[in-house]
């Protein structure tokens, strides 16, 4: 058994981080801390975890070592103490923004600031197992992912690892997105009666998601444009590229099997009858499941790539606790056993 | 052509009357005001009065004099500038709580303060008009409603009219409201990813509501219990009392027919086939309809009467138009005419 | 390990169950049968279950012998061929309503036809383990609950056991549903277009799981009234009930906290800051839980209790799983534990 | 005064016909059909109509001569009694996709059968005002618009008409819609437990409207892909293409205003402040308007187009009245005046 503790616990991707920490075999929590509600039970921030823990927030002074530390602060924040984190844990996992790019300077250029800590980004490995599995295995630092990275990047992985993509062609990814990603702060635009019912494209261009897709796809000519809709969990991708002359719907699927023979979270949805041919995020609630599917037009080449996730689960805390079981030679499965519900 | 303007413009209510009132055939709309928003156009708030109108925001203490003025501030304010305001108007409709209860013993009591113009509670007819028409016919300044508290008004006036209640009995209404009804003012249980999908019986007694209806329907052991469902727009009040002894079907047939006979905006919804056989306030947004049902069980003279509203029309807005329509001596449904949408 | 078959694992219910059995610890899933479906893989019709199984449904006259049968079909079916499930497996589960209610009478008064096998209406026990614990230990036959009556039930449950009510005064149970509660099969009303925003009061009387609840409480004076709101899983009764003179909000603590203490899916959430401070169906989508809360006028000894549910959970296959783990001397939580979502 | 008739005005199209008509200063609603509802008051179907008509839904068989005849039928109907339908009207507006195709084997490629009456599809105009006004005027036989082509076409129609696009690059739109497009008539997946909380790309490719689009637009390479999200009415599509070497944001600025100056529907949302700063269907419910908004990257010329809708209204019975009012000579607003519900 390891000891774990997470450091800013009362936002949705913490809370969801300690939801699965608590159901993991494998790890005992000792620790959450959260500044605004110190003292209080975690149960009364996160009601769903009444009954499972007597857990209370805990100020970050008063943190003890542990074996693997998990940082779910707001953006910006674990940079500026990432030396005096490594000095309670031999292993982080960083749910947020600061260490998911490896170039400082591209970092900047997205997040319209220098890095506090740009020596340290060398040292993370980008926290998605379907992209860096092996590196995982032997990782000390690893970061979280971007939600909308994560579906984007997932949509991309076959046809780029199968090498199906005419590349001088650019790739428009139109991610549409739940309430519960922009996180557990509220904002005039959250407010139930004005986000309730929405289509609202509120990003065209320059979603700070992009810089992710772009480092791991090795793609510069990604666009993501952003949608939010009515709904709390979830997000899907709608990648479209440009296949290669002669590509045909047998080799994409061909490349998508692969992709879900060899992760176990990857699941192809590509079905000609019933409620439920294309990937959902509507039944991923929960689940650390990412759901593909495609379509092509063979004559003039145009694919369509779809992918289906939970935001604060594969796209968030799900992929997290993925790595720590990678980290720590787990079971890769171990506490992300939940199928999801049908209907929800 | 009268002339009309508004303190406090930038709320759901103030949004709605100045919808109405830029429809309206007999009115032009001079000055909105809002402290917050001094200078925008007021399509910068309300989006859907683009191309309608080119108003902006103004300072209250720029108003000039009209021959209506509209109050549609937050609760508490309008008593503490009352008598400025009829300086500026012959006219006055007040939308927010402050000058809906008689007494002022009775503010106090559900208020928990005392009343700035105690003198002037007197002076103001409860505005609504199934209850209210020749008063309000009359009268220079009326209150405006509680959208909660017209719900179960509408539901109980009928067996109140008709005298088929047993009043030794207590009366339960159940009421069930969607998210504009808090206001535009945001707070962290009106955050989407929170409020969305709830079934949140947030007040089990004691909504301020509650002394509204015991003032217009003279019957003291009335209890309000609100739940908080995932809508925008619509207030369900499901009322039960008890019958007299011996009333039957057909009794409440009469008496409700006769309120719908009485009343412009008062329909009665019970059908025994079709989807729609029960008062909803999904078909209701942006209409000024009451939809009135019952159901009797003859037996044990349990009676369901229902009442489906739009808070922000015929539990606000709505209502105070149709006031200003009487007190000025227009045709009763002139700037109400919108049917509602099906479906919605 | 022991075996199950499933017969009727197409619609909701019969979903979920599969969902809880595959995920459970002690048993294999043998067979699920659908004669709708014969030869289609489960994940086609439960997209929830695709890489969690590659069962097909089959033909229910191709079941083998099992240890545990569970029967999910639609109410009507299972008391035509009761005898032959007897014959498949020792221990019969059953979630329609065919062996819920003790006497043949009550349940032609209730569903409009006689009982074709009333004999067996005494073998079965009613499969709420909040109410016949000791019972279900014991138990070969087991009916399923109805979901409403088991929100009103655990709603009244605490007041009842400690004899806080004042029987003498009617009790009525408001509840507020999902649209999962329907079931699978569409129709007119649960259209989305004419479903999605709704507050539907479509029962005020005579929902038939009354007679569950009168059954299980003992007290005749019951009203349930239905009203369904937007939300695909969750229940929530509130129940208006009269105390006993002189009791207190104390003596309701306490009968409340055994409750929670003596069943480990009941939580009682009486909180007085933060958004979640009543019990909610909102967090408890794929969970057992019972959450209830209460509220009390010591004035006028009006009590409002509640209790919130996942319909197709506590309302259905979880209590069926519940009574499986107490049947065979498994642990109660046995493949229950998924603590639910927040948000969701 | 006109007299007016609907040929089917049970369905969403034809029911959003109705109440438009029935609040028409010059039109006179003579007859409406239903064959499954004859003798049917409208409002049984339509209960946004109950105390705004008593006109009961008639036989086709029984309708008489009048000014103007609306057919508001599934697509398919409408080209096989169009010779009977003129002889009862000299102006007739189809809602249907009977005739929007100006080439017979266009119909064909599409629709996938040859078209009854190709002789016909020259006689009618496409019935979008904003592209074709001039020729409305002078019309006798319009045909409707397919809700997701209208907002397709209205996206681009800046662009194009201002010639501002490079023409050799592709044109993807991606449309996300409401439960409303699909009918009155339900399927399996518009069962409500099914279709709330989706988002689901139902279509990739090969969505019918495209052709009305590529029609209109005169340009070969568009693609639409239609997702499916939660929300009732509304559309939204979000266009991108390619503009021209050298254009600027200003440039689009023009012409997009000069759209909003010549037609008085349509509005420019580009905000950079408030909640709402882009287009939203969420505001448009009920009303006529289509909100176009966009954004530009200069230095890759990706200039994204949005277009909201109400898919009823301005995507189907809104801009049938409108060109109503074209071909009478009446003002082009005439019965469209609602301006759309702030929050809904």
């Amino acid at each position: 058994m390891a000891n774990v503790s997470i450091i800013g616990g009362s936002g949705y991707g913490g809370g969801e981080l300690l939801r699965l920490l608590l159901g993991h075999t494998q790890v005992i929590v000792q620790q959450v801390t959260s500044r605004s509600h110190v003292g209080e039970y975690v149960y009364q921030v996160h009601p769903n975890l009444r009954k499972q823990t007597q857990l209370k927030f805990c100020d970050p002074s008063t943190l003890q070592p542990v074996d693997i530390l998990f940082l779910a602060q707001p953006h910006g924040q674990a940079q500026h103490h990432i030396e005096a984190c490594t000095a309670l844990a031999p292993k982080i996992i960083d749910l947020a923004a600061d260490f998911r790019l490896r170039d400082a300077s591209t970092y900047e250029k997205w997040y319209g600031q220098n890095h506090a800590a740009p020596e340290w980004l060398r040292k993370f490995v980008y926290g998605l197992p379907e992209l860096h599995r092996a590196e995982l295995t032997k990782a000390d630092y690893v970061s979280g992912v971007g939600c909308n990275a994560t579906a984007a990047n997932l949509a991309l992985m076959p046809l780029v690892k199968a090498e199906l993509l005419d590349l001088s062609q650019p790739i428009l990814i139109e991610i549409k997105v739940g309430s519960s990603e922009s996180g557990a702060e509220g904002n005039p635009g959250s407010h139930h009666a004005e986000r309730a019912n929405v289509i609202r494209t509120f990003s065209a261009f320059g979603h700070r998601h992009t810089a992710e897709v772009v480092q791991e796809m090795g793609i510069k000519d990604i666009t993501l444009t952003m949608t939010a809709v009515d709904l709390v969990r979830g997000a899907l991708a709608t990648a479209h590229a440009q296949v290669k002359q002669g590509i045909k719907i047998k080799d994409l699927w061909k490349a998508y099997r692969a992709a879900a023979n060899e992760n176990p979270f990857i699941r192809v949805v590509r079905e000609q009858r019933g409620i439920y041919r294309v990937p959902e995020p509507k039944i991923l609630a929960g689940t650390n499941y990412a759901d593909l599917g495609f379509d092509l037009d063979e004559t003039s080449g145009h694919v369509v790539s779809m992918c289906a996730i939970d935001n604060l689960m594969k796209g968030a805390a799900g992929s997290a606790v993925q790595c720590m079981n990678l980290m720590m030679g787990w079971e890769e499965k171990t506490g992300l056993e939940f199928a999801g519900l049908h209907p929800n």
